[in-house]
């Protein structure tokens, strides 16, 4: 048990499968935790927050051991944990946090002020989020165990809806924050900006929390059509028209009650601009459609710094944001890394009881460990697709099943 | 156009359908209002609040005009009115509200300050709650339009969806307020307690706001079946078992997230006690089962004086209830009318949008005006329907419409 | 009584005092409504925004008559005026709303739907805001009545502390709304951008809401030495040094919990730029001193459009923002008019009954509607005073009064 | 440092100090912990609930270790506890919680589900309550002390300002958390029921929060005297008047905005029953006299059984409550034992910066470990004092250096 392998980042567009240290019950610094856990990784999914690294538009260094969507099986117990057991399943939020300090304590597990020593919160296998060891592999650590980890009732039960079940680390949670904090209830309607796995979690997030209609908006053809698959309208923002033109063509008024940004910094334009890189693009397009007195949830990342930017201003992170429109519609905006425990117990009844099929929503393929640097070129292109890593080969191949079905059928 | 009929209260067990005046614009008082519009009524619904007053357990007194649940059309408006016109189809929420006090400026219209003398909120044709005339009728007055009414955007489609639209104006908002208060959200376990139109559509509402599981409590069999017939778990009440061994049972724990009170001050018991009133069963039930934390909604009515009350206690409306296990398990608990405004509009929307079957929740049966008196009595009996009365015979007949059919199809 | 005489906006740096029509209970398209009052003005004061317009920083056109802030005598009801009469003693909020609207009936009052064509929102006397006439007048409109006035329940005690009470018509709930939105609560740490009127009423809001240290910055020492008056912390934004650095001199830590933006679009840098305007000064300053998880309130005013816009971008409401900054920090942003119908019978209350003392924090000056121009000036030219206009002489003069008393000292 | 001693309950009426066992870093099971502190109480207060037990009124048995409301240092640290040292000064929220449960992780405390086999929540000294022993000694055992406990950020200042400092372990948090779910805020006014210590932190809370008015209720008029110390108005329960006629001669209304029950089920009733037990006296009256859709804070303690009651159906917790009344109003009711960690740390802030003066409101008298018993029976007899334990005499006892001043001074 001693052996074991990760997804390593070595340079922009460069990842391999590499033979890395076994976790041990240490922090990054080296001391000895007794609250942590060891777990054998079950799944762990490849995330677009990952490709910013990947693409080097942060200062990742080459060696840091990628992946932060991890599902997985306790292997080992610190002194300290006493409410998980070795054989237990379990989620892992992709946010480190101590559940000892005041934003915790807040359950503001996104921005935990003890675990990252550079800035207020954590992540596994992410640039300046504390040097956790990412989850891409084999084994990996969690500490803070008992408060981190969300443990699934029933085993097996859980085993039959882990394509699902896995989507609770991350991106599903993120999605459903973005909703709540837009607003998102019965009978709202709703904007989604960009249909990438996280604009699929929160359109779907938004169906389950009962919205009228949700609109996602993105220039990808294939993914907006994986949209419309499961019940959203949608924008084709290569088109030329006037976004607010386009959203009164589908309700009749040119304006929505909450609009999500799942796009982030890597924003491009719409119409002739949808080819040119435009950061603010998407905050200025949904003041412009979203009602007064209408929030704005934006779980797309924005950065500090950002060397690869193609502006000079937004290599500081500086946007340009036509900020007086925001305001003239008494417009809110809520920012920032979600706390995944927030929401994941939720999210994990509506699994178990069939009340959300996001595994579909967000089209999850599954690859083995050695697929993983194919599975990164290939979402990279923009497949409408959510690749999930099967390190121990636990999890059906659906994919090769089908093919082999195939074959065989031939 | 100056005639007028409506169901009218005559005294206990008795209603019946008689001329009464055309509305003016005009409060109870007399004095002229120019605020107001004249409706023709195209639906209202026989409520189980109707039914208190019915069976004599209040001190309404004969000649009083049934009716706060009223759907319809616009035929004059007064000289304040701005933003209706004749011909608007609008839902009449169940509370008279003026807009302009205190309680109605915090958008709490169940109890505004100015439109009863004798106490906080209004209503239509309701014992001690201002005197406005009922909508059981062909035509009615509403005060204040543009604040109360909520017009539907396209009178066709909505004439369309006018069996489910016509729940707006109380148990759809009634019911949604208890689960909304009860803290029930995405991935929530819920127990309503009463199968009655009310405790369905707080059934449906818990669906629509994402429950994991609904279970409804009763001991009327044909309601239970009812509330099986769209996903709700159900539990009956006449059983022997314990209710937290009984939702155990379905849920693999003794506890549900968030409870609603369904049922009001003419509770019965259980198992054994079936058959007698018992003012705090539900209450005290609903502590026993609701998980620490938890949240009690309450939109079942509870009166301040029961002169028909069989326990003396409750004659003046004080209940036995072991409130130390509310305390020890930090429950909260919140009472009171439904402030419709507050949910209408948005459920309007679900409607519209198909995210919910109220009607079929509900089982809905249209009837006639002259057929009120049959249907109060029906509804008395326990059946499993919601009665609407189409008193302009503007909604098609569905019961009439299918057996024409079926007795052509012979 | 059929005279008026107001405060009339001519051009850039130009105000004069000129007869204009005595008010009618007609809309700004001269359509007769029920719903409103004449008012005789007791106070009405001079607001930061109007200086946006009088520097010529807006599109106002030369014979608009100013004043949002008012205070004044009912002189004459509208028939469907129900709850106000003549004689009674009224505060006016800024935001003229219909209480009729989807948006005014979530008491967001600042974005009212129908008062308005242009955009959501309206106003007395200013710029794009639906065109209701100005109240630095002797006698002003007020529309929708009922809905918009509050009542002084007892017209004596409140002549008494007409000077705190008359700031219940824009900036003590301005910087109220301000506190909230950031967060403001027992024990909190706050900073307020901007020592200008509300900058102090959000101070003072601060510290009526329970906040342990509130500073105060700014470039004007006078300001910032009458912040000191009243018990806030101050910084000196002249001084060379980093403003987290003056934070942490003051709080032993360079963070604070809530932020509040009382600046707005004019704002200046800091140190050796604060004689540069630099539009988004004040909102990256704030996203590097607020603790993460923290929220930044913004009443201070941005525009669409700033056609007075020293940089291009921001003629068209563009700012530069290090929006990464905010998102790392896991920021909200509230903005918007503030909706003073939420918050004014409260504060009132608080003045009523001596918890507040906000004329004593904006230092106010009583001036008579003839020394409204040179009050203007005076404003502008950055005293550390708020000027109230007495139209009709029925507030006590307290500078001429204690001139007339030195004067006989001597 | 290996022995101990600590006021022990031995049986209705008699408590003793008494040699007790030095505590280990164990659970109540004697399982090994290295979550855990063990703290050398600085100051550690008598409780009204430790009172319910002393009386008689509970199931408590003979040997219970007193105390819940602690002050202390660490002067021994488990290994897994990473954010206190020996040497910190902290305080101790009386309940024991995991951090680690649903219910912690929701930053409800108050009722962890794993401390305490029995029900969910746990706390120090009480019956029970988890068997975790009480603090009214030199040492004591604090679990998950990363998680629990509030380390005050400078050891010199925090010793002197401990008297009010102590308070922060329940009784102001306590009052606080009442004055928030009744919805006091600035110019709310507000009614306390209860003159006893927690009756006047909720009452300084109040006021700390910005009520308008606090009106506090009590039938001792030594305890109504000292809330009148400190600015609250009070009435007086022994009078015959109606409690609304009460508050009307006050307010000039008969009806407050927020009510707190600081009484709990040990209520008497009012005026001519002011000698006899009535448990739901308060409860009652409250609904009477809070406003319509007002709320009603409850951290007076109701218990499921109450073998002391003189009503029986009060010995299993049931109280005859006119609960149709506050129906009527549309009340809400919050419930349980105050999360003492969402409110400390901001508390803690307002002492440190002056912003409230609980010791003084509560009336803080320093005895020594010796006498506890004196202070128990003092308490007990109705003093308007709380009593502060010094077990090792390191906080300077005023009391005794004014006596011994005095006795100099002559």
């Amino acid at each position: 048990m001693a052996s074991n392998r990760g997804v390593v980042y070595l340079g922009p567009g460069k990842v391999e499968v590499q033979s890395i240290d076994f976790p041990e019950l240490k922090n990054p610094k080296g001391k000895k935790i007794t609250h942590g856990v060891i777990l054998k990784v079950v799944s762990t999914n490849i995330c677009g927050s990952d490709q910013h690294m990947v693409r080097g538009r942060t200062t990742a260094t080459a060696g840091l051991v990628l992946g932060h969507e991890i599902t997985g099986e306790v292997v080992e117990t610190g002194e300290d944990v006493e409410f998980l057991k070795k054989g237990d399943l379990v989620s892992v939020p992709f946010n480190v946090a101590c559940g000892r300090c005041r934003t915790c304590k807040e359950m503001k597990t996104g921005i935990c002020l003890t675990v990252n020593e550079g800035r207020a919160g954590g992540a596994y296998g992410y640039v300046d989020m504390g040097g956790w060891v990412g989850g891409q592999a084999e084994y990996v650590l969690v500490p803070y165990a008992d408060f981190n980890l969300l443990k699934f009732p029933n085993k097996d039960q859980a085993m039959e809806k882990i394509r699902d079940l896995t989507m609770l680390s991350d991106i599903f949670p993120t999605g459903f924050h973005g909703a709540v904090k837009a607003g998102v209830g019965p009978g709202t309607t709703v904007y989604v900006a960009g249909a990438g796995p996280v604009g699929l979690a929160a359109a779907a997030s938004a169906q389950l929390l009962g919205a009228a209609v949700v609109i996602v908006g993105d220039m990808n053809k294939a993914r907006l059509a994986h949209a419309r698959s499961f019940g959203c309208e949608t924008v084709d923002l290569n088109e030329d028209a006037n976004l607010a033109d386009q959203i009164a063509h589908i309700l009749g008024v040119p304006e929505i009650d909450c609009a999500i940004d799942c796009v982030g910094f890597e924003a491009s334009g719409h119409g002739a601009q949808a080819k040119t890189e435009v950061p603010a693009a998407v905050l200025n397009s949904l003041m412009e459609i979203t009602r007064a007195g209408g929030a704005i949830g934006i779980p797309g990342l924005y950065v500090t710094d950002d060397p690869g930017a193609t502006e000079k201003a937004a290599k500081t992170g500086n946007l340009s944001i036509r900020f007086g429109l925001g305001w003239a519609k008494s417009h809110s905006f809520f920012t920032g890394q979600t706390p995944v425990m927030s929401y994941n117990r939720q999210l994990m009844q509506a699994i178990l009881y069939d009340k959300v099929q996001i595994a579909k929503a967000v089209n999850v393929e599954i690859i083995s460990l050695d697929e993983a640097p194919s599975g990164y070129a290939e979402f990279d292109s923009g497949v409408a697709k959510k690749f999930v890593i099967n390190p121990h080969n636990l999890i059906p191949n659906v994919k090769k099943a089908k093919a082999a079905k195939e074959t065989a059928a031939v």
